[in-house]
């Protein structure tokens, strides 16, 4: 039985929400221990363990200051209770920012890894669901960061999505080679050489491509990502809008709409942030999923049951071992030019000083 | 009257198509004079002068060095024919890459534009047009090229969308100022202050926004702007596939389809990369179009049309003053950090050195 720390700070609709949604995750199985204002939360739903945490760091504009400053907020003490065996997954009902920069501190990167990423399966009408990463971990990106995410995602979709072989794309501007930021094309390189060893890399992709089925795994920063994630969200809501409004203005318009609307619905529910759960934090010693604040309860219990699933399906296990057999993990001491996120053990001081989610982060390690 | 060059190389559907375009234009009133191979395109339609040059560049991996040694090109007689008077815009039919290079050589920048930009309007129906700039010219940015870019879309949008006081905003990851990539960050900080001066500046918006009616003018670097691009037209057509396919697998679905056909088709319409002819080239000058080597004649004729109407608004002259009231233009000599695109005059060979669809050109400005 998988036991999932919950922090119910954060969320827009309150800590109440989510543990309506943690309720129905306990029905399916799942153990669940919450992190919230026990006042706020009210009665506890069955097979739920309620830690009282009523402080929240969601909001903080220095997500890595706070967690070394309070070390009782809900999102600190839930990574904590997975640092120290008492869960094996984390959900964040709050931001990401507050969410990274815990994790990166309790439970540190996986070894070998220099960054975490945040993967997302988006669904995919008739054909299996795209995995995107990173949706938003790492603004900038090294090549050998997005290197570590292809075997990252990799891993995930075997594990996961359960596909045999995943092909694995990085999206860029151009199919070519050559194409792309000056860290994508050196990405590229090392994947079509020795680092994409085990790795079904099929080489750049375009966003017109991204639905097109000729990937199961797309690499990117997590500014690209987090573009490509909300337009995704916007373009398909304003195609729905578009049709449905211009449709609305004649009587036989309106009778196709109401025709069609099972059709929408289908297109509504694959856009739905909340179906995914969350995106996967991967990359660190144990596994956490990042829920979106908006969410509502049926978001949250999503949330808690990919990260159950997760847990059992082992991504941290496949993927140390995916990076490990293509040689794609941090070199152990010496190798690295000055300003690396290592040499050696895992800094999360270091990263923590600037916090994940602030540009001078990457800045400095450039 | 307007005297457009285009370029007729390049073109899938082949020089004769861009010919039966240029036919169209010109029954317009637009004198169009055409360079391509004079064999291919066999009878020369009423109103264009057609000059024979048989030597396409359109595909050629390198395009400065193409440029400099092959001046019989089309691409390059186009733009020098709008150099030396000939005509007063051009229209690329081939790909970006060699028309930028060839605009940088003969066009060469305008006094103080440290980059061109590509411009492309995009339809959103029942509201006025969403300007992307920059949709592929520039892999990576500056924040100074970023501010430039706000204030020449702004411009374009006054002089050729017909908007008194057009929004400005970043594409971004989050909404606060602190939130993108370094770059963005410094454009933000610029474009709130003195630098945003005469500009109806916005802040940063997100993916989900673009389409949303809270920004006219959304600035991004080349390779997110191709990224965005791609995706508005890869997730516009999923979302209608996905849609069309549910409701077909059914009897009322089918009847429904049938029935919001034009809702339908206005979508599509709005996604159609024809329909705004192409993307212009901003801060050079005088005026390109870069139509997609895809298009058929209806297309080309837009895009030609486009290229007279942005000659008849003036759209560089309005860019040059928005600039300069700014205080955007680069500084005129010796105030720069080594390895800018200056000081002092223009230097087309150097940035041709690299080509403008290299990311090696932006790397070595950084």
């Amino acid at each position: 039985m998988v036991t999932v720390a919950v922090d119910a700070g954060g969320a827009d609709l309150g800590p109440r929400e989510v543990a309506a949604g943690a309720a129905r995750a306990a029905e399916k199985g799942i153990r669940v221990v919450l992190f919230g204002s026990a006042s706020e939360i009210g009665a506890v739903p069955a097979g739920i363990e309620l830690v009282d945490a009523p402080v929240s760091i969601a909001k903080q504009a220095e997500p890595a200051n706070a967690v070394r400053t309070t070390p009782e907020a809900s999102i600190v003490q839930a990574t904590r209770a997975v640092a120290e065996g008492r869960a094996q997954a984390f959900v964040s009902g709050g931001s990401t920012g507050p969410a990274l920069a815990a994790a990166l501190f309790n439970l540190r990167r996986d070894r070998g890894v220099y960054r975490p990423a945040l993967a997302l399966p988006i669904p995919n009408p008739g054909r299996s669901p795209i995995l995107l990463l990173d949706v938003g971990a790492n603004v900038t990106c090294r090549p050998e960061h997005l290197v570590q995410f292809a075997h990252m995602g990799s891993a995930f979709a075997q594990a996961v999505l359960g596909l045999d072989s995943p092909r694995v794309a990085l999206l860029s501007n151009g199919e070519e080679p050559g194409k792309g930021t000056p860290e994508l094309v050196a990405a590229h390189e090392q994947l079509a050489g020795s680092r994409g060893t085990g790795l079904g890399f099929v080489g750049n992709i375009e966003g017109t491509q991204i639905f097109e089925g000729v990937a199961d795994v797309v690499v990117m920063d997590g500014f690209t990502g987090n573009i490509t994630l909300k337009l995704i969200e916007g373009v398909s809501s304003r195609a729905l809008r578009v049709v449905t409004e211009t449709a609305a203005t004649t009587a036989r318009g309106r009778l196709g709409n109401s025709l069609i609307g099972p059709a929408m619905e289908q297109l509504r529910e694959s856009i739905d942030p909340e179906g995914p759960g969350g995106a996967y934090m991967l990359g660190l010693r144990q596994l956490g999923v990042v829920a979106h604040g908006r969410f509502s309860a049926r978001g949250f219990a999503h949330a808690i049951e990919v990260a159950a699933r997760g847990v059992q399906q082992d991504v941290i296990g496949r993927t140390r071992t995916a990076l490990q057999e293509a040689g794609a993990l941090r070199p152990a001491s010496g190798r690295e030019s000055p300003g690396d996120d290592g040499p050696g053990r895992d800094r999360p001081k270091r990263e923590l000083a600037a916090g994940p989610s602030e540009p001078a982060a990457t800045v400095s390690t450039q």
